[in-house]
Order: structure tokens, then C-alpha cells, then sequence
């Protein structure tokens, strides 16, 4: 068994992680580190792993967590992962970390998009983006791995394809995605209130959300040139679940099944990538709860445009299950270890 | 008072509209006709009536029920509108029907994308298509209006200032729209169902969707020229509520607020569009439940492209309550006249 | 035109007591204070109200809002009330209050189940219980009315007409209720928010919530002898509405028909209480948006039992409307006057 | 492995039956049937299996499919499982029934409460109740095991300590229980479509559903002696869970604490009942998509009564993986082989 720990680990990520790893045949939890719950124990916040995993939550002290784990995932609110992390690769741990921090290559972005100085500049150099499709051979022996955004997992992976086979142009790319509202996290604040949030459908951040210039950064290096694409993020009310619905004008003179056809080529050996075929589209019920990513594809005939759908569960393959097949690679077992549940779909 | 009888009263509807009747200070409904329900009391069907609206349903007799009124609103399943609409012009009523047969004006475009044939087509030389804030002289002495669907009335809107003033190009325009599950209307198939619907999101009907071509007729009277539009509906876990995402190149240098002041100057005098300030957006429970609908600018100057929001109530402005603003218009009333409840919020 | 002020107008209840009075034929709303929210425009904080109520939200200034009405409600957080309401009585106004804290009869059972000490005992003396159905009479020149709580006024009115005419024992009476989670207000602390609440339904403050003593003094009164009662609260998924689920045993030998007979006498002339019709059963979807309760009866032949069933809207009947019907009482207008509204049902 | 075979597979119950299996360690599906889906992939109909689990639905041709295994789980619409299971039996196949037709020692009483004549008396003879329990030692062996109602197994193994250890009267057990619309199974009739459904709380079948006399047979047999119980379901706005809150008076002098340590003591060998501690209460997050029940007890100190809440999965405990658990106990596994996973929480 692979000992693992995870800092932060009752915010809505970190439990996921939790309740993923419990139950992983090869990988154990040596320690979980909670801030606003130490001395307590993991189920007593969480009931549903009442008997299944009832660990206390440490706080953190570096120092001490060290000795229990040779990686670290962290889930931290924003700006306290620049704080801890550092240490942890100071101490030679390696860490998957799941804020924006360590996603860029370029310090220039980061710092213009998300308005603040990063403050460590060496840690990019060595940080790898956590997408295995794409970096699966980099994550293998990283020192930091950079957990995407579930925005940016569920874009990316769905124009990857178009990009690499030159199939759209490059400019005019527009990505319409709606996220469930664990998205926001453990987050108390009155928009994520039931009364305020249910029956109720919105779009928020249009045109400066920060996972722009991350789907960017990543489109960019698939295509060899600078993209920049619209984004907008909807709130569904939903508790899990990501949907993206993704236009393209086309750069050739496909049919749908032609291009499903290369998507299904492309990811032939990609477990967790789902094609759907022709007539067929993702819901997110397909996948909340699971790993998976469902992409479906329709070619709009008269506009020569394409239109890609791509589901996945925001709190699965856009955060905590993207985490454990990060780790799966990080400690050489399968990739799809622990991680072969399918979704409840009610 | 004035009579209106109402023919498909017990379909979702329909019965928005009885509800929005039953209390309308100047309009009585005089008959309310449904097939399925005949001779039981509509608050039998619908129970929150009950001592509020209890009418008998009539079934659907013709000449029985056209000497109850003057004005008949038809709210059917598709396909039986063709049967019952030409009767009542014939017994000269005038009709406020909600199908799609009426709404075009080439017999073409609406038998391309019905798949059926038309077979009343003088009927289209008569009829107006029901949109208050651009054929309100119109509707005024119209015999047969045509309510328009839902995500056009949500679309249209929200484009015309942009058309109107030339401030977009016209090619690439983009509608990316969610809406409501009674949009699906009283419908008891399995994808309706709350166990198939809840905690779920998913586009239906990408790029084939009916609503596509009436939003292209409008937009092309608008323009001044032919209109072809990306249209992408989605299903949002709620009951009321539909919101467009519409994204356009700018052909013009200016900023949210000058556009904002633009639509404001546009709508000035509509009382049911409301033009959000900067940096506000709309939500559907800001409308749900009322007629109003709200519209929402987002200038990217990154990508010179606008993104206009607009929410409204699918069940209100996008057809009961739209349907009596066509009503106040067609007897000569005050035009909010019965319609000014705001949406209930939570 | 009356005038009223609403102190409290940004809270759940206030602002719908807002929604309800900006429409009244007869009521003006002259003053709303909001201590959060003072300066702001009330449609900036509930943006369905925008072009339909945009009065600004003052601070609490007692001399300055008194000049502005004669009757006030107050729909403040819990323990603000006894500051504000002395003042104003000094003062000649009239007030209806949502608080607790004028419910009671006696100072030992309020201090009891609130666990504090009341301090103004003399206004219990002046203070009358805000059910229409059981004391409308006194509320007509009340000058303090204590709105009942949501399940009080959904508990005692679907049990008075078997205390008034002796149809079950008085021992062993249980109401099993469920609420949806405006009735938390507006709350941002973690069980309401949207992830935590949806799809999740539990039940809370069992054996121990505070409107068991409501429900008991007033059910006591109605029989002449002390009744004490299992109240059992529970949390919907659902934003508003509310369900007592009444076990009592029958006192006699009475089927569902006679019982029902019995109700429908026992409410004839009460305009907002409807009684089903055997075989029926209420849903909260026939009230919610309404000022309506619904009643319907069981006899369970079986085990000489009697089941109730009754329905409100917790912010309608059990809140805010309750509050208007009040008020047209104390105006001495028509009691329905401005509340006719039915339920949505969807 | 051993071979399983699911008839019904495409219901609600059965496909989660499949979701459970496809993942047991130890069982391995042999054969899925389904009449309204012979020939298509199970995956076609729930792609959230596709890759996971893409077998073949079959239709029911009893020779040929008794070939595939020795146990078989069937999950059929009311009426169909009396065709099924003699012949199933007759070819010596086990079979995990759960249909209400085996689960009554008295021929009478389900022909009283079903309506109909059973057919097939023989049958309740070597027929066992399902729930482990209580009956594991029967199960071992059983050849026709009837899987218990979601209902009753929440009722019953809640109010099992305290029948067993006289700590109630008999007379007066109230059973208040909720239950989200899964419960309702694959079905397309109106009240379970989600316009319908969501945002509405209603109670249904009140006094005469048939689950009364199921858990009316167990408790009897648990106090050895006669009992009745008021018995109301009612339908909460979720898909999974289901929630008793039941009421008993004491016929001893306990506190909470010396209740819930004699529910400790009395199944501290069950590894799918968690007692709450003192102060606790169940929700039906903590269960939903596993198979444990939640049970927590406040005493009303006030009124000499105990108020047990229970929770469970309606789809977990209350039917498919309390199968899994019986098909565990059958084929001699580990009984909570397959079955440890969590809830999800959200």
C-alpha cells in the first residue's frame, strides 16, 4: 500500500478525494489535515463515512504531517497553497494541488488573470499540468502536479482533438459550459443558498472567468499557435455535474461520423474518455460520480460548424477522481485503480 | 368585460393562461375547452383553482363554444391547431394560437423544417406574428396571431437593437439557450420524468431544433437580410425559466455601457423588457412567473465580441403570459393591463 | 389608500410581504427598513422587483419612520424585536410583529421554551395571537398583533374543529410536519446551502422545537384543558410549502364523510381555509404562492384514528400573507382584499 | 465467480442491482432480461454503464436463461412474478424475488391487502423474508427469499429493540415516513413527472398502503403478539432516500442514552446499521447509494414517548442492496462483499 495525504480534506474536493481513496485497493490515507475540524473526526463532519472512515483531522503542521506520506494532495482555499506547498517540496514531498496556482507556464497570465504576484516563479518550472491525456508521461515523475480546473478538463479534452487534427479554425472558438453547484465548494455565502440557487439558472463571470486563460494556454500548446476562445460559465441547479457545449467553425469538409470517427482514434486508449456515437449526447447524469468524460459530437451542415458536447462530474474528472488517476500514474499502478465506479445515474 | 374562450385549457399552457385570466380586471373567461378533462371542473385538474376558478370543461364543439366569444386562444398539441383554426376564422373569431403553423411566412421554411405539409397557406397571409415589441400595430387588428415560441421570443429581444443599430456583423451569430422543463409542457414520456430530469443537464435537438428557423425569419426582417443562427437548447432541473446566451462580433468599437444605452433607448417605452445596468446580469427567478423579460450586455473587447443575456419566464413572456399582452393589444387595453405581477423570486 | 411601513423588508418574509402589498388596491407601502441594506434600492437586492418596486430601503430611525405610517410590521431577526416593537407602541402605531416573542399568554412558558427572559410581560397583556380564523375579531382593533408561526397556523387550524366539537381524545395527539427552507429565512449558514439541502430530507429539533408551546396554548384554549403534543419538524428539498401529517384518536364513531361535513361547516365563511373532498389530499404545490390552506381527513376504520392533512405556503398563510390578511383586517378592509391569488402549481 | 442472472434488469431496482454487480468481487452476472429491451445493450439504455458494463438484454425465455445461473434476481412490474418465479423454482433455480407476492406467512392477509387471490400458497411455505437481519440464518438456505419493501425494512429495524426488549406499548406505534421518487420505479404517469413533482410535498395512500400490513407481520412476530400501525408515506422532491419518523410510547422509564446504548448492544454485529449517538439525527445523505441504515432516538420526556428516526437508501437498504446483501448471504460471501461503498453526501 501507497501512503497518501491530504490537506484540506473536508472542504468538497478533499472529502471527495476521501471517499475515493477509502475504498482504493492500493493506496492508503495516512493522514487528513483540516484546519476548521482538527481534533475532530472525518465522519463526524461528514456522516456518511460514519464506520467507513472515521480518521481525526490533524492541523497542519508540516513537520509533522511529512513523516506520514511520501505525496501530498492539497485542496486549499486560494492563496493558502502558496503557503504550504513550498514546504512540502522543500521536504522533498510530492504534491497534487488543486488551486490555479501552478497551472501556467507563464508567470505574465497567472499574474494578469488572477491579479495578484505569484510569488514563485521556480515552482512553474517544475510543476506539470495534471491532465493525463495529455501529460500523462511528465505527470509520471513529477514533483508538482497541477490539478486543471473542471472547466478546463471538460473544454480541452473536447477540442483536443479538432485542434490536433487541423480540423477547425482556430479563431472564433466559443466554449457555453454550465457546472453543478459543488463547483463553488463548501461556500456559505447567500448565492449558493438553496432558496437562492434552486428553480434558478444564471450565467456569472462572462468574459473574465480565470479558467479562460487556462483552457487557453492549454488550446495554444495543442494547436502550435495563440488561441483565445469566449468563455461562459452557467450555474445549473444541480449538485454535481459539468456540461460544455463548444462551437467551431469547421477548417474542412466533414461529416459528423467522420469526425467522431478520428475523436474515437484519438482516445482509443484513453479509459476514461467516452465517444459518444452519432445521434447520441452526454447528459451529466451519465457520469456524476464518476471519472468519465462523455464527448458527443454534431456538425451543423448549413453553417459548416461544429458542435462538440462534453460532460463530466465538476467534483470527478474535473477535481477529486482526476486527482486519484493523477496519483495512480505518480505511484506507476493502472490508471483507472480505484476509480472504476460508474455514475449512480439517479 | 370582455369574453375569451380558451381551447387546450388543461395543457400547461393553457391553464398559465386561465390562471393569469381568471383575476385579469377587464377580460372574463367565458369558456374553457379541453379534450381530454370534458365535463369534469378545471379546479379538479389543476386543484390550487379550487374556489378560485371552478368552469366545467367543454369539449370541443365548434359551434357551440364560438357563441361564447369573440377572441379564442388555441394552446394544442401539434397538429390539431390545423383542424380547429380554420373553423373559428371561418365562423369569423379572431384566434391567438401557440403552435408554430402560423408563425412563418414561407410556406418553404416552415415545411422544411416541420416535415409536413403546411395546407393552409392562405392562413399565413393573414396571421401576425405575436410579438408585442415588433408588430404591436399589427396585432392590434389581426385575426390570427401567431404566439411565438419561447426561445425566440428569448432571442429575438435580445438581438433586434444589435440588428437594428448595426452594431454586429451578421454571420457567426450564436444562441445558446436553456430552459425550464415545462417548456416540455404536460408530458408524461420518460426523459420528463424526476428521476430521469433532477440533477441532470443535457442539449437536445443541437443544431435541428424547430425554434432555429423562426428566430431566422425574424432576425432576417430585422437585418434586412438572411440570417442563419447557431441555436442549442438545454434542459435546466427547474420548472419556469429560460435563459439565452447569444454571442455576436462586434462591427462597431463600443463599449457595454454604450450598448446598454442603446437597448435602453430601443426599449424605452416596452414595459415588459428591462435592461439590466452594467455589470448585472439576469437570472431567471428575477422573471419567473411574471412576463417581464430582462437583457443583460457583456462587451469581450479581448475578442470584440458581444454577449447579450436574456431570461424570461418560458411559461410567461415566452407564452401564456405573452399571449395575453397579444390579448390586452387585440382589445385595445392597456397592455400590462392584468399582467403586472412580478416574479416570485423564491 | 392605507399606509404601512415594513420594518425587517429584506428578510424572506419581509420581502414578501413587499411582493404582496406593492400590488394591493388598497394598502401603500410608505416606508421599508432594512438595516442591511439601507441607501440600497429594494430592487437591488431583489431584482424581480426592479420597475415594479424600487422604494429605497431606510435605516431604523424610529421618530423619522414613524411619521410615515400608522401600522407597522415588523419581520426582524430574533431578539431585535423587543427593541423596536415598545418603542413604536409608545408611539401610537399599531404593529404586526413575526417574532415569537408576543405569541404567548404566559411569561412562563415563552421563558420557558426560549430560554430568556422576556422583559416586557405587559405587552403580552395588549398582544393578540394573529390567526383571522380564532380571533379575528380581536385583531380588528389590536394595536399589537403576534403573527402566528408557519406550523401553528398549519397545526391548530387542521385541528380545531375536532377539539370545538369533541371528536378526539385530547391525549396522544402528534404532528408529524415538513417545511420547506424559506422557512430557514434568509440563511446562509451550511445545512441550507443548495449541496447540502437538496436532494437530502431530514428531520430536526424533534421533541424540542419551540412552536410546540405555540401550537399547545392555543390548541389548550380551543379544547379547555391542557394539551400537550409530539411536534416533529422536517426539511423539504423545495423552497416553500408545508405538510402537518395529524394522527389523533377518534372520540367517537365518525367516518371521513361526517368529519369532512363537520370542517366545512366549521370554516363556511372562512374565504382562505379549503377542505378537500374525501378521497383527496392536499400538496403543498396546490398553496404554495397563495394565502390558501388546504385540509383533508383520513379515518383509519382500522384504528379508530383520524389523519389530517394540512397544507400551507410557509411564507403565505404561514408568514407573510397572513401578515396582509391581518392588516386588511385591522384597515377594516375586505379580508381577501389584494391575496386572491392562487397557487402557481408549477 | 458466481453466475447470477437479473430479470427485470432495466427497472430502477434491477439496473441498480447491475450497477452493484457489475463490480462485485465475487458475482458475476450471467444474464440480464428485460421485455422492453431484449436485443439492445443494457449500456444503450443507461450509458452511464457504456464501457463499463454493455451486456445484452435478453428476453425472458426461462429455459433458455435457466442455463446462465443458479440464483436469480427478479425485479418485475407487479403481477408478472407470479409467471416467473414457479417456474424458476420448479427448475431448482434460487430466486431473490421483489414483488410483495412471497413475503407473507398469511395467504389471507395478502389477499386482503393486495385484492387479489394469491395462486400460489405453496410457495409462502418455503419462502423466507429477506431482510439479514433479522432472518439470516433462513436466507442461507432459502430457495425463494422475498425481498423486503423499502418501508418496512426502514420501520422495521427500527422499532425491532424496542419490541424485542419491551420497551414500548404495542398499542399506538405511529410510523411518518417519506421517501424520494425513485421509489415510484421506471415510471412514466404524470405525478412523477418533475413539473409535478418538484417543489411539492404531499402524503399518499394515508391509512391503506400495503407496506402496513408488512411491517404489521414482522413487528407481530418481534413482540409475539398482534400489532397495528398508522403507517403514512409521503413523497419528497428527491430520487434516492427514504426517511421513518416513528412514534412509541415507552412502557419503561429509559433516557436516550440508555435507549440507544440497548440499539448499540442489539446490533453491534450488524455492519450495515449505524446507531447515532445521543443528540444525532439521520439524514438521508448519509445513506443514499449504500446499503446502511441510519437509526437515531430522542425521548420526549414530556409525553413518556420515543421518537425513532431511521434513514436508508429506498434504492440501497430498501431494495437493491439489501438483494446483494441476500445474494452475499446465499452464496456463503462475506455479507458486505460489493457493498462498502459510502454515500456520496452530494
Amino acid at each position: 500500500m501507497f501512503n497518501v495525504g491530504i490537506i484540506g480534506a473536508t472542504g468538497y474536493v478533499g472529502i471527495e478525494i476521501v471517499r475515493l481513496l477509502q475504498n482504493h485497493p492500493e493506496i492508503n490515507i495516512s493522514t487528513v489535515v483540516s484546519h476548521s475540524f482538527a481534533g475532530q473526526k472525518i465522519s463526524d463532519v461528514y456522516p456518511n463515512l460514519k464506520n467507513v472512515f472515521d480518521m481525526e483531522c490533524e492541523s497542519l503542521d508540516i513537520d509533522k504531517i511529512s513523516e506520514k506520506a511520501d505525496i501530498f494532495i492539497t485542496a486549499l482555499p486560494h492563496g493558502i497553497s502558496k503557503e504550504v506547498i513550498p514546504k512540502l517540496i522543500q521536504r522533498n514531498k510530492r504534491v497534487i494541488d488543486h488551486s490555479g496556482d501552478f497551472r501556467y507556464k507563464s508567470v505574465e497570465v497567472y499574474e494578469k488573470w488572477y491579479n495578484t504576484k505569484h510569488g514563485m516563479p521556480h515552482l512553474l518550472d517544475i510543476s506539470v499540468y495534471g491532465l493525463p491525456e495529455l501529460y500523462r508521461d511528465k505527470i509520471k515523475d513529477a514533483k508538482l502536479v497541477a490539478n486543471p480546473g473542471c472547466y478546463p478538463t471538460c473544454s480541452i479534452l473536447a477540442i483536443a482533438p479538432l485542434l490536433k487534427n487541423k480540423l477547425i479554425k482556430t479563431k472564433g472558438i466559443i466554449i457555453d459550459a454550465a457546472s453543478g453547484i459543488t463547483g463553488a465548494g463548501r461556500n456559505t455565502t447567500l448565492p449558493f443558498q438553496f432558496c437562492e440557487s434552486s428553480e434558478n439558472f444564471k450565467a456569472y463571470k462572462v468574459a473574465n472567468h480565470r479558467h479562460t486563460s487556462e483552457i487557453e494556454q492549454e488550446l495554444s500548446f495543442l494547436a502550435n499557435e495563440e488561441i483565445m476562445v469566449s468563455f461562459t460559465p452557467h450555474l445549473v441547479p444541480m449538485k454535481r455535474g459539468m456540461l460544455c457545449t463548444i462551437y467551431a467553425d469547421l477548417a474542412c469538409d466533414k461529416s459528423a461520423k467522420e469526425i467522431i470517427d478520428i475523436y474515437k482514434e484519438y482516445y482509443k486508449d484513453e479509459f476514461f474518455v467516452r465517444i459518444m456515437d452519432e445521434g447520441k449526447l452526454p447528459e451529466t447524469k451519465y457520469v456524476a460520480g464518476s471519472n468519465y468524460i462523455d464527448i458527443g459530437i454534431v456538425v451543423d451542415e448549413r453553417l459548416s460548424r461544429v458542435i462538440v458536447l462534453s460532460a463530466l462530474d465538476n467534483l470527478g474528472k474535473g477535481a477529486s477522481s482526476q486527482a486519484v488517476q493523477d496519483l495512480n500514474i505518480m505511484f506507476g499502478l493502472p490508471e483507472h485503480s480505484g476509480l472504476t465506479a460508474p455514475a449512480l445515474y439517479f
